[in-house]
């Protein structure tokens, strides 16, 4: 039992005023590095960023030397699944989730942990087993435990739960029924695959209630996810634009962004018709190009390494599709069109046997490995284009940004939440350098990346058992 | 290899004029039976109905005595698959379209007799392989060969043929891919699943092609087959309102009717949004109830016999859903509010393997078994409310209303097309006299049924073989 | 954790010499009940068993009155398989092997307990995961938890693991590899699938290795047990018989019993040629009849309620072949021929979620229950025909003798281990009384019964999780 | 309906005697060849064979002049499935059968006739519907039909039909129950898989009875087909040995070779053990080595081309496993062994669509493809380390010998029938030149090739239907 105390423990104790000196600071918006620059942090926020000899260390402060260091912002991923989602569309999710039933809570915060030990310091969930979810983030949020900072969307509203047909229907034939509704029904929180057969005055309470458990953010299936998983050369709207419009209308009503699931150019027109503000994997379009009049509004984009790519083309994987034909057409279109573009990984924490069967198990190159999908993802997107300068910024003030957080994090500016990691190399020389993490402060303080994950349950080498 | 000659010889030699005298006639417009009735027919036509002491029988010709008869309409049946559609979506397909490939059109021509002899003079097809539909429908007409009159959509805009998810994947994974992929581009006719894919100005042009190839009405599927196949809780669109409004346009400014495909109340109602003019199968909503402002509009209905219905419920049968739980209070509340209703099936002629698989060889009660399922459908309408003349009206003239055609077909009426079935037994009694056909007039002309079908290959006895 | 020390906390501490008196005891070995019986017992065996008035109660001895009970011998189950076996051949068994992996002796334990809850002393397990259940017999033969006593066979020598074919291949296709594959060998302990393609020569120092472990019999497919599971009738003889003598020998060299899993009458055969003990569900025959001259040395029978028969028979269950049709035929047979019959019956501990699954959480009908599995079997063979009294040496005595454990235990005998259940009814009167227990006493220890099972973990509710 | 009438129109007349002279003639029976041969043909057999100048035209004689051509004897193909049976375990076998129910012996004639006319005028089928297979052979050696001679064994005792678990269960998934329970009935033709359940003294009269319907060989299936099929690595024995020697007993008693279908050693064992004449597929042994002391008395082998096989493995085609790993080992030991090996190809017609599902429409090294297999054959066999001479022999005299036949065919010998191939090129040279048929004769008379097959139904281009 994980007592709900607060962790402190984890962090080393800090003076209210701490300056760190003498580092090469990368702010996260995109300009030029800050040679020698000098980061004033104050009761957990930045309070003044800028070259050692226009600021001043402010007496008492606890002095950092960071000479010879980069220093960015702390990453933010815009989409990540903290239960891995990219796993339960294929093998390995039966015993994942049998496995961990009851302790859900706990894999999410272990996913959140080894985001934070490698500097990801915030992440967007996108899809996730809504109730488990919000319980972490907030023993998180409420310092009970550490981890990335979380906000959830929960359920993708419209889709069914892991032994659906739109995650792993085969499994359900071989599990328990009873097992299989349950987690069903963890999963899609009210609101699953029946949304689909209602008209919009009825789903508008549906939503409503579903506003009500607190969820961060509204993620809407605008296309199916059941013919993208299962190969066919098509894709479903899920939603009549009646529906879509009563979904907009009370995300944005609750003050909440709006993000889209889409696999299809009609998807993305509808997605954008009803004003979504994060379109996830805008360039998956089932193999068709994105037209010319949808490419500027376009804004979410999963990316992966060609060294990835040729390897799943090699071996005629599924996931080829991911980036593969077409696909990696739109990422060059939308890259081009200079749509903001932010990092989103789907990555989760993986089963070591799932690794196995793959024989990627601590493949850095992995896109959906947590820990370093975020690193993996840069390379990927400078290899389609973008200038490290601008992975940086794609890694944490874009997402910041398009989620309407840009006020509190994302950047190393005066105000914001003083989140930052100190890199050994140069990132801006080889963006790969974003994995050579030699600190990372979360709000301020120092995480104790050595402790990180507390108690490994999905990370931790199979069998280990009490 | 049937020569393409004329068949007059399966009909009887006629006299340019004939009047049939002392029947009792239904004209299928919903009105009173007219006792001792006299119909003139003039050049294929009806060109005079009416009592016989108003109605004179004009010199020189040919008296018919149809004194104790009773006389009805050609049945119009609005919903048939002259390839058997339903048996498609459950085992059989593969052998059907395997055995029969290379004369599917003379499969189509023997299902379009079936009807013929028992009295269904026009047909509606709203699901088939494209090309050999209208080929049969053009021998037909032209008199080749014998057989209801076809009107046909050929596919479904937006559905895969037979071996993909929408009818009977399991079948592709077991059979040869080249013939696999052969079927289903014979019936997609360009016109399936990727259109999807497609942005509304890109469907605009598929749909003129698709037109062009001669189709009698276009039908769309608003709303997935895929997941009412599967039996999943959810229904899909299948199109955005962009691209359903462009193949309306389409449809109509050919001078078509337009037809949908639905299986939920949003998908009703888009449906009902873009003017079309025939719902099939408007009842079925994925057990969902059709809300009250919708149900003025509705136009088509299956039904089954409340016995059939009683005994697939009782087998736990995948078809128990066609009719029953919510499906059935629709039906209901379409038929109280006074909506049009047309007779429509689903029918076609059934492999004698497969209704052996059912033991419903010679079932009357099978409500897909061209020859027999207009009466079961009669049946089970008039369960539900109807009296037998609206059923009859709903068998004959308001099918052809629905698609347009009432000023050619569906009514002894002077002006419209002699069709007419001569009954032993008053249907008005009892519904199922309309199964004791005595004798059927096309055209004017009496059909031989003595003769049809002409050279059986599926009704035939397997494994008759050359 | 489980600490590995002595429980002796569960027993309530015992003086060397206990008199039970006033019994009415029924000795297992099929005689008439003593009436108004002594029981002595000294250093954990039966030191006198005899009426009150000639069995002298030892001076100092701890008197227990048992005026109004009854008592039976500790019950010996002959078929058991403490991990579920029933239920792995169903859904279930990937989340059960999910759950529990590495703690899999600790499930084990937990039926063990289960089962010593209701009477039952002695359990024969003769398939299940070969490492951990001989780990669980060693734990409660230390004493270092409390338990029916074990003997076990593992692997059946040439079967495939839960994952492969003969268990649940379907299964393996929804699962990683990894996990499977792991699971597998755990079960397979070297004498897997592969055994079937090797000639007797290279068998040979495969079941001497097998030995080497530790086994306390050997248990052979004679037939396969992939067809049965999948419905096919047919069997498959797994080993020739110049294999299955090599396996046979090998065991008797080692002074084991041979138990033999069979499905068919050429199987039963040959079990028979080779000197087979225990003759495991004997009759099981897929379906064909015992042959006459077979019966006279048939020893193992798995039976039923007539009344959980019948719903097999009604839901159309693959279990209903267990007891019906010929395989009753054949119980009567055998029990009419008199030849020695033993308790047997399947059972585990089934996980909620699949008792759930089956509307049978708490039927005291499921055969395979363990707790109440006992009582069902004597329930449903004394239907067929035994009389109680019989049934209850079935259940005790006979087990022993089938093992060659009899001089050890399953009777009331000056000699044998003191195991024995004291009932509140008369069994003799309703064989069901066996499931009126009172006390149970193993090796002269009253077992505390409130505190088992220890620690549930599949039989607890689900999910509870630390 | 194809009328039962002698078919001598496709024969060229022929006066009584007919001396070919010049040739080059290999004999068939291992041996030098001979130059400037003479062979005369007397009432369908050889008379006289020998160099010109010591064999003198009989007087009369009708004379071919065959300078610069070669002359071998008719093939002889050991092991066919004239319907094509490697088909039937994949795809395209659902079609193969509804396609052609009804005519399936047009079916086997066909393929009799595509064999015939690449030169094999005798074939051993060694499994295939009993009742077809018998007609079209009588049809053959009635001349109703022209074709390679046929000695059919029918179906292999003990295995199921196409839509069984031994061939292709899938299939019966998606079928319909009636059509595959009629197709597998005629396949099994009484000796299907319940004889696995059914003790000696029972499947005695069973064989008797099969006997009786004139099949020319008994094939017993000693181990199972399923397992193989699955992939799974194991295999099992589908009889005892008391089963096994009684269908030995019968079969020989009968006068007929006992053929065995074996996938392991101990299969091969065992079929050595009864007797067996023919040992289909020998180095098929699931992967494990033949042990020393059976090569010895081994006799049938499959093989592939190493071009071929390597295509096999690059593709990870389950067929791999026919020539690979351990098996080509086997193959290379029996070859050094001495062993009497004949050409067995388990060749067939196989549908257009299935070679163009593999690429393979028209491919010379495909195995199992008549008209081309057993040219591939003999280059395979080369490879492996014949010489061409024993190639030769191998494909012609070693047959007919395995079966009894060597009185009759399989060598140009004086007596025997007058079975010859006239080639173009020297195959001593280059095995490959058994491709270059320049004319075949059978029982004396010239095969008209260009008429053969005549009248396509499976190597027709698919869908040419009337």
């Amino acid at each position: 039992m994980v007592a709900v105390t607060r962790w402190f423990v984890y962090f080393a104790p800090m003076p209210t005023t701490t300056a760190f000196v003498h580092a090469t600071v990368i702010d996260g918006l995109g300009g030029p590095p800050l040679r020698d620059g000098t980061i004033v942090v104050e009761e957990q926020r930045f309070s003044a960023v800028g070259t050692g000899d226009r600021t001043p260390v402010p007496p008492g402060a606890h002095v950092i030397d960071l000479r010879g260091r980069y220093v960015v912002p702390g990453f933010v991923n815009g989409n990540v699944h903290l239960l891995d989602g990219i796993m339960m569309m294929g093998v390995g999710g039966v015993e994942y989730l049998a496995r961990h039933e009851g302790r859900l809570t706990q894999v999410i915060e272990e996913s959140a942990q080894v985001a934070l030990k490698a500097g990801v310091t915030t992440v967007f969930d996108t899809w996730n087993a809504t109730g488990p979810v919000l319980a972490a983030r907030d023993r998180i949020a409420a310092g009970a435990v550490p981890g990335a900072r979380v906000f959830a969307a929960g359920n993708i509203v419209g889709f069914g739960g892991p032994f659906g047909a739109d995650f792993h229907l085969a499994a359900s034939r071989v599990i328990s029924p009873t097992f299989a509704g349950r987690m069903n029904r963890l999963f899609e929180a009210g609101v699953g695959p029946h949304l689909s057969l209602l008209p919009a005055r009825e789903v508008r309470p549906v939503i409503r209630d579903y506003l009500a458990r607190g969820v961060d953010m509204v993620k809407v299936g605008v296309t199916d996810h059941l013919t993208g998983i299962w190969g066919f050369e098509r894709s479903y709207l899920m939603f009549s634009e009646r529906v879509l419009r009563v979904i907009a209308e009370e995300t944005h009503a609750a003050g909440l962004p709006l993000l889209s699931h889409t696999m299809s150019v009609e998807g993305l027109r509808s997605a954008l018709d009803i004003g979504t503000n994060v379109l996830i994997h805008a360039s998956i379009t089932s193999q068709r190009p994105i037209p010319h009049e949808l490419v500027g509004c376009t804004a979410g984009l999963q990316t992966v390494t060609s060294g990835y790519q040729g390897r799943l083309e090699a071996s005629d994987s599924f996931w080829a599709m991911y980036g593969g034909g077409v696909h990696a057409a739109n990422e060059k279109l939308i890259l081009e069109a200079g749509v903001p573009v932010m990092l989103g990984t789907d990555a989760g924490c993986t089963p070591r046997d799932v690794l196995a069967d793959a024989g990627e198990d601590g493949d850095p190159e992995r896109p959906w490995t947590l820990g370093t999908d975020h690193v993996a993802w840069a390379r990927g997107i400078t290899e389609k284009g973008m200038t490290p300068t601008e992975a940086i910024a794609a890694s944490t003030s874009a997402v910041a940004r398009a989620y309407g957080k840009q006020e509190e994090l994302g950047s190393i500016m005066a105000g914001r939440r003083a989140d930052l990691v100190v890199l050994r190399d140069d990132p801006l020389e080889d963006v790969a350098a974003l994995g050579t993490v030699v600190d990372v402060y979360q709000d301020g303080r120092r995480v104790d990346r050595d402790a990180l994950p507390l108690r490994p349950l999905v990370t931790a080498p199979t069998p280990a058992r009490p």
